[in-house]
């Protein structure tokens, strides 16, 4: 048997963010243990601290899912070709993306499976089965899942052919009421992602173009990611009748007279996790907002040789204290230099090291850094844990106030289509410009400069002027960028 | 558009559990609305009353399997068919059930892929990469993970085509610290089943006929339907050193030797919904455990036509004092009898009925009402939330001590064959009796009675005298019973 290579269990060069930003975020991906490549072409599999992540963003946004309403449950992986084919542009949307099961049991299947890429289909045939009166409504289901999307090129997090999610759908009795859970799960996004993963998004509606295929209009919540390239961070679909008339989504209204319900989806990705590393990560790796984190403090004990009989038990007390204040913490205890663990949790992004050395047992206190700042401050160890909750959370103010000052810094209007052009080619970032409303304009942008409408702001004001790139008036602002 | 047939919003018949306990069974899962079937063949829809009692188990299951060490990941859906090839005996049990993927992104694959029916080929391939140093070792890995396996017949829960389930899979250094695993799981599942699910289960080993496809040992929790029929609750498996070998997961030993590592799986599933109803219900539909009941409790206003005004204010105090003192309570305001409320609410399994009218109001006290013994009494308003606390723990506790009483009721020894044929012929149950060990036997008896060996107590004594079906002297003790 041969000695397999020696793997990645020492800390080895991760390529600096401003040299190479794809290549960095592959290095901190792997080098953290975030995720891994996996023999399956497109699919990555999701490591421990990678998925610990994500239990923790499940969890935030979960209870507040629940909390307005709405309740989970789970529908099956496969849906029947037929099913997908009864709304007409959903199918043109995911076709070419599906995954089709042929075979079963060792036998040819009579009619092909495909493996959900989203459940608007198979999720609006039971709706029709249990939607009966206007007393059944709203019908507020979300679900937790795995989805597949044939992808041909494919990046850890970000894009991946098999990924998980949650996907919101919901059937009400009238427009209005649609429109309102639309808009009421987009600032639940918006609120989430800024709470949780410190990170400043902008909220909006898509473009026609931009739309969910089947939907009557979709709002996007939009990051920006480091490197100046916007991140689509969630959605919210209003669907009209659309899926209701394709599914025979029926219901007896409160006048007698049978009608379409009212539908709405709504869903975010795995692909936060990548956004987070995008937007906080630095040349040391990884940076975690402490609410995502899956441990917010490190403990390095250091010393002489006998760390263990001297400094160890201490820092087991400070662990204990810590844990039962709450806290998510990791003690390091492994035969290795202090120097070395520094690093290798730096660049694991865990937000605050605590060291503690004899001197600092000596004078009652620990030593802390900050992952965000790296500066470093001794803490008495009367009172820590209510100092250790300062510091945290002045981490995940300072990071989402850092990630704000770069989205402005990087925001830009353009009065003239030369202006656009060369703001996109330039410093990247988000532009904002009049625009027309045409999917011609539009296309034209995103040939000329790779940009695209990110979303339309909220307020809905039609801004005075032209088009940016054409002569027709304006009918609204856009916000554009290179996108991921 | 034609009106749609009355659906499933009003209180009908459930078959008496007495009379066609399979059907009762149905109507149970159908009327209490935990799940329904899908146009999908084989599988079903987990509907938000089901998901929501998946929910509690598995933050019960969780916790435990996190507080034991170990971590959460997530591996891909899809399995190159190659790497299923490796193992041959898992490739032997599995193959028969697999689901193909021969289509993605408008073209054939190059190599089909199969839809995960268990994860060892794929985590297996992941572990020969990530261990290379017994430092590395023990890996504590669990997945919560939808999976796979082609089933001809099929019944909500107990056997469908796509089930939810979470799989352990761990690597050690040594045999011993597998089997110590293994075992610890075990215990860990019984616990869990016991404690939350109120259901007694037996311990022991499996047959090699009814062993996990590539294991070494497995070992099954097995607990007692209220037909009498025996249920599969858990497995946990010791897979020894094949997968290993199959995908060549060595590590440098403390020797500095290189070695396989020695692995292990477990894993329960979504059936634990169906045996929960099979435990406890009855013929007026579920009963749930107040551990793992979505809701615990109900409240329903009692009152002439202005209960709302009179009764309702003070329904939704309790309920506010009951959910701030930790309880799942749900308060029942429709327009409806509260008769047909107390029958829509026992078919659903409520552990506790709180019924509060005028006069309660003036006595300040509430009427409850228990799901398991139907037992009614008065509780004052004062201390109503410590006395709610103590019904809950007793109806957890009569649940759990109704089934050891039915489980034991229906446990048997035989001490001859034509005994043992007998007592699996009359009243069904677990039917204990001594065994040779031979596949020979274990088959013969199988035809003859249609039961199987659920388990082989821990013990391991060996008992006295010949196998109950040939003279050849007895190894073990084995527990026989049909089984879902």
């Amino acid at each position: 048997m041969a000695k397999k290579p020696e793997g990645e269990s020492f800390v080895t060069e991760i390529t600096p963010r401003s040299h190479d930003f794809s290549r960095w975020y592959l290095d901190v991906v792997r080098r953290a243990e975030l995720a891994d490549y996996s023999p399956v072409k497109g699919c990555m599999v999701i490591r421990p601290y990678g998925y610990a992540i994500w239990e923790l963003i499940q969890q935030a946004l979960d209870k507040r899912i629940k909390a307005t309403g709405h309740v989970n449950a789970y529908f099956p992986l496969f849906i029947p070709e037929g099913l997908l084919m009864k709304e007409a542009e959903h199918v043109e949307g995911f076709a070419p993306q599906v995954a089709y099961v042929t075979h079963g049991g060792g036998e040819e299947l009579e009619e092909k499976l495909i493996v959900r890429p989203t459940s608007e289909a198979i999720i609006g045939t039971m709706y029709a089965k249990w939607i009966q009166s206007w007393r059944d409504l709203p019908v507020l289901i979300n679900q937790w899942a795995n989805v597949v999307r044939w992808e041909k090129v494919t990046r850890p997090f970000l894009r991946t052919t098999e990924f998980l999610w949650q996907e919101g759908h919901t059937a009400h009795e009238t427009e209005a009421e649609a429109e309102e859970e639309t808009l009421k799960i987009l600032d639940l996004y918006k609120e989430t992602v800024e709470t949780e993963l410190a990170m400043p998004v902008i909220a909006g509606r898509k473009s026609e173009s931009e739309k969910f295929a089947g939907a009557l209009r979709t709002y996007s919540i939009e990051a920006l990611m480091g490197d100046g390239r916007a991140l689509q961070a969630g959605t919210s679909h209003n669907l009209g009748q659309n899926f209701a008339k394709a599914f025979d989504i029926t219901f007896q209204a409160r006048d007698k007279s049978v009608q379409h319900v009212w539908g709405t989806s709504w869903g975010v990705t795995t692909r936060l996790i990548g956004a987070a590393i995008m937007v906080h990560g630095d040349d040391s790796g990884l940076v975690l907002p402490p609410r995502v984190a899956p441990f917010q403090i490190v403990i390095v004990p250091i010393g002489r040789d006998n760390w263990r009989e001297t400094v160890l038990p201490r820092a087991k007390q400070i662990q204990d204290t810590l844990v039962a204040a709450g806290f998510r913490v990791t003690l390091d205890e492994r035969d290795e230099r202090p120097g070395w663990k520094f690093s290798e949790w730096e660049m694991r992004g865990v937000p605050l090291r605590i060291e503690i050395g004899p001197k600092d047992i000596e004078k009652f206190q620990v030593l802390t850094a900050r992952r965000d700042t790296r500066e470093k401050a001794g803490v008495p160890m009367d009172g820590l844990a209510a100092r250790v909750r300062e510091i945290l959370d002045d981490i995940q103010r300072n990071l989402f106030e850092r990630a704000v000052t770069f989205r402005d810094e990087h925001t830009q209007r353009a009065a003239s289509y030369d202006q656009f052009k060369d703001l996109l080619e330039g410093r990247p970032g988000f532009v904002i410009a009049p625009w027309c409303g045409s999917a011609a304009c539009e296309a034209h942008i995103k040939t000329d400069t790779q940009a695209t409408i990110r979303n339309i702001p909220m307020s809905g004001a039609v801004p005075a002027g032209t088009c940016i790139r054409c002569d027709s008036p304006a009918q609204s602002e856009a916000w554009f960028a290179k996108a991921y």
